[in-house]
């Protein structure tokens, strides 16, 4: 993990800038307020704010239910009735804002989710470190052949030592290449003095989509869940998957209620088609349905018994 | 104002309940926390809670500009800056949430913004009180002529009071009605054993539309000050107003310095066509333009004349 | 259905103005295009305007996947792919608009889809229609001893004669009131000259929730089918679950595919969590397991026992 | 401009597939549909679909408006009084979809425009071709010593030899690398057989932002006037600025009349915040205002000049 001294220092001041409030506070999140947790090589996510808490779903729950919801006595029981149902609006109630560092191509997925907000690191505007991701070598995979969005096998020593040798060399001559490109007298190593600078705006697309970029993101709990669904998930590309991991820490010290029902109804969860309903109870009432006779393509089926713990 | 018992046992423990914490608090605003302001007869707008300030707009921003930034040493300069250029990012990173008690017709509008989240006291679910919206004869106003969608002149005493009396009656009746419809044990006054009680979901419909429903709505700063911006403003419709206008000092409350920028460049400002602005440029060389010789429509040319602080 | 002559007469001009396009058409849409579908007893909804078809989502997906998708050659199976795995972009890439007439406090509900263009007609600028939604005797029923936001029995023929005649007379007085309080010269029945008419803005407040309104509702694909699997679920009230099933003809009618798709993974599918799928294998593997035994709710249970087609 | 064989075969197709529609048609609209418009050195931009035209615009406000418009009779005074008055909705009516194709560090910037529905090529699942952007020598610009995010003077002839040539030797090597990290039996030159290709989704790391990708985008007229009133803009990147001039030119093949009262009242107008309304009124009373005494700070006094064409 990188992180600036002039943001270490931020990160002290703010850790030592206490208030008193009538808001209510999270204790276990409040332990790691502003500190960064590390993400591949040089990432990380640390969270700036938040507001909320699994209380303040279940008031704004009650809200809608109004005096109906008197008998409904215990929080968690209401949390987990209003995950199974999907209900939204009380879990948009929540909000968080997390400082990321990620590299570019991971930010061009993340950014894909629109409701949340998003102050980045302008390269109009200011100058880009030289920091870019290399992946470690447990996560240097092939291309698979069954999918063709996904990584097969684990490359070998060999392998692996080619693709981070390409990767360093590229990005660092293209970061090389950029400051040059720049002229900047403090920054570019040897500036000079007889050719004007590129502008930032341009010299910037000279960089590599491994490029570390940073930026503020914010949103609320449903649509933060959302993101986790789709990111923690182990068909997401790791790059991506491993800030959804960090960030699956940070909501459990956020909001543990909350955060369980999303485990059992959500991550944990699996959706059956009305055709894979029909087939279940045909193998509830003791029948052995092969591919062929069930009626589901084989992709499908094969996603159903996976479903259902079993093989194909 | 009417809170419930309930809700004022609700809001004395709010304000009881305090906590450290290391996000960032603001004390005019803690002030205010949980407490409801009134607003027309029986509503309010009370803050629940939030995230974020004045300085939490600049960090962002800063993000953004990064290293850059350094020399913009003014917190309000920049703000002022943002606002001028109708930066919106930065303050999407604040958000507030609020308890509104509201006309259900005064609802309707409000709904009309989309970016905000809402849990609304369902009247599926429970019962809805007796409690109605009945203007004070100073906004009691006839039809204007002028404006198809405005308020003319107010009206005599003995117009109000046939408006006031048929408001009152109708509302009335239309609540006595549906709580005899719902037929309800526990909140019905007379209720009949002979008879069944309609479904809550149908009964509603008997209700009028000054009848008052309540809900939590919560937004980012960005949102709200658009909010602000179309529900402060003068054609906007009185009774939406009043909710602006308390919304308003809780603003100035929160964060000042957008709340002065605010005033300056959005609620004070006026938008010039490129039309506009070429008769200003003829105005500034001297010359003394009419309507017809401008080229502006009667109606732009006033709206004109009117953002100029001039007679038409 | 009520359709006023003037809007009659816009039906038949559209309807017969033909223009040739290159844009992809429905053969089976443009035969419904315009023409209203009758729902509840004086409501409607027309479709105004599309774009896209079921080819217009497969060429989205196939823009994604690039020359990745050669291999994909059916249409169908690639749509039921994508709605089976929720991806949702493909879908956003239709969109539709619809002229609806609903009772007001159907609208209420419809409105919290906010991924939504809405232009509602204005009671603030023009007067509203006397009509208003009365349910016919089968829709009327007593308030769910089980479900606190639901419908019981049906009400006898001596009890829904008295709630007819409840909400017609309320709803009746109601607006001729609120002819009285606009006092309008060409709309109210018996105009007072000695007194000003009340500001329209203001006298709607004195209308019950059942009169009708209207408006246009734009929104795309994905959208649409978010609003379907809440609306046209068993769940849903009655009267915005009518609403709802029109729209599902309608969607029947322009995208065959993506409608055969949407009611196999999406309104006939069940979700089934982790402690779920943990019983259910249980029982696949020949236990006969009970509510207590099963770690799950009463609730959840009898929840889980509906879907798989048993009794709990 | 680069159209691959096989897009210019599926453009052909689609200008040839005619069909009869009860929709309204846009014939200058249609007349540019599903070609591609040049914009940069390998960029297009071109019509796939759309939906709506000026009289649907007006349709939708007449919806609103009710009885209450029959007197506006004339269409484009509509659509400007609309347009200057900020509403939005009867704009979201219409709809249009885009194909594009852009380097990647334009599409950063455009994707910030979250209301609009995106597919983008995935290089995930496929191969992106060895295409990047390399500005012309009339848009290489030194880096601005006023404005720290624009452009300053254009380099001279070997400044910009020296740029193009770094530009073009790094994107060069970089998209061959790629090639043999993905050592692709197909597609890489030099396919190793002793080698295993590298998933795709971690080569795509390698390339450069100039590298060109390309994505359907939809969207509403009233978020695309959004992004034309930003990206259209002097102070726009030149590079998106290219994309938002040709799609202008659709805007007015499309929508005459919305095209012209947007040039009128958004492209061309200036907004005045309450400080400067305030020295406007002394200026048009006589009064010569210099920077100091006007109240304002000297950046927003030079705006502020020169948007009444005066020189600061």
């Amino acid at each position: 993990m990188t992180v600036t001294p002039e943001q270490e220092a931020e990160i002290q001041a703010a850790r030592e800038e206490r208030s008193m409030t009538l808001r209510r506070s999270v204790p276990a999140l409040e332990a790691l307020l502003h500190r960064p947790l590390s993400v591949l090589d040089h990432g990380f996510v640390r969270v700036i704010d938040y507001m909320g808490d699994d209380a303040a779903i279940v008031q704004a729950a009650r809200v809608s239910y109004g005096r109906g919801t008197r008998k409904v006595s215990e929080d968690a029981g209401l949390i987990r009735y209003l995950m199974r149902h999907r209900h939204t609006t009380p879990f948009e109630m929540c909000a968080i804002k997390f400082h990321v560092k990620l590299p570019i191509f991971v930010a061009r997925q993340w950014i894909r989710h629109r409701m949340a907000s998003v102050n980045e690191y302008s390269a109009r505007y200011s100058i880009l470190d030289r920091e870019f991701y290399l992946p470690a070598p447990e996560h240097l995979a092939a291309q698979s052949a069954a999918n063709r969005q996904g990584r097969g096998e684990i490359l070998d020593e060999a392998e692996a030592a080619f693709v981070l040798a390409t990767l360093r060399t590229d990005a660092e001559r293209a970061h090389a290449d950029y400051l040059a490109l720049l002229n900047d007298e403090a920054e570019s190593p040897a500036p000079d003095p007889a050719r004007r600078g590129l502008a930032r705006e341009l010299a910037r697309m000279n960089l590599t989509l491994n490029t570390y970029t940073q930026w503020y993101w914010k949103t609320d709990l449903h649509n933060l869940l959302h993101f986790l669904e789709l990111r923690a998930d182990a068909h997401a590309q790791y790059e991506i998957r491993a800030y959804a991991e960090r960030m699956l820490e940070i909501l459990a010290a956020w909001v543990p209620l909350a955060y369980q029902a999303f485990l059992d109804y959500r991550l944990g969860a699996a959706s059956f088609s009305a055709p894979m309903l029909r087939v279940l109870r045909r193998m509830l009432a003791g029948e052995n349905v092969s591919q062929p006779e069930s009626g589901l393509g084989k992709r499908e089926f094969s996603e159903f018994m996976a479903a259902l713990g079993r093989e194909a």
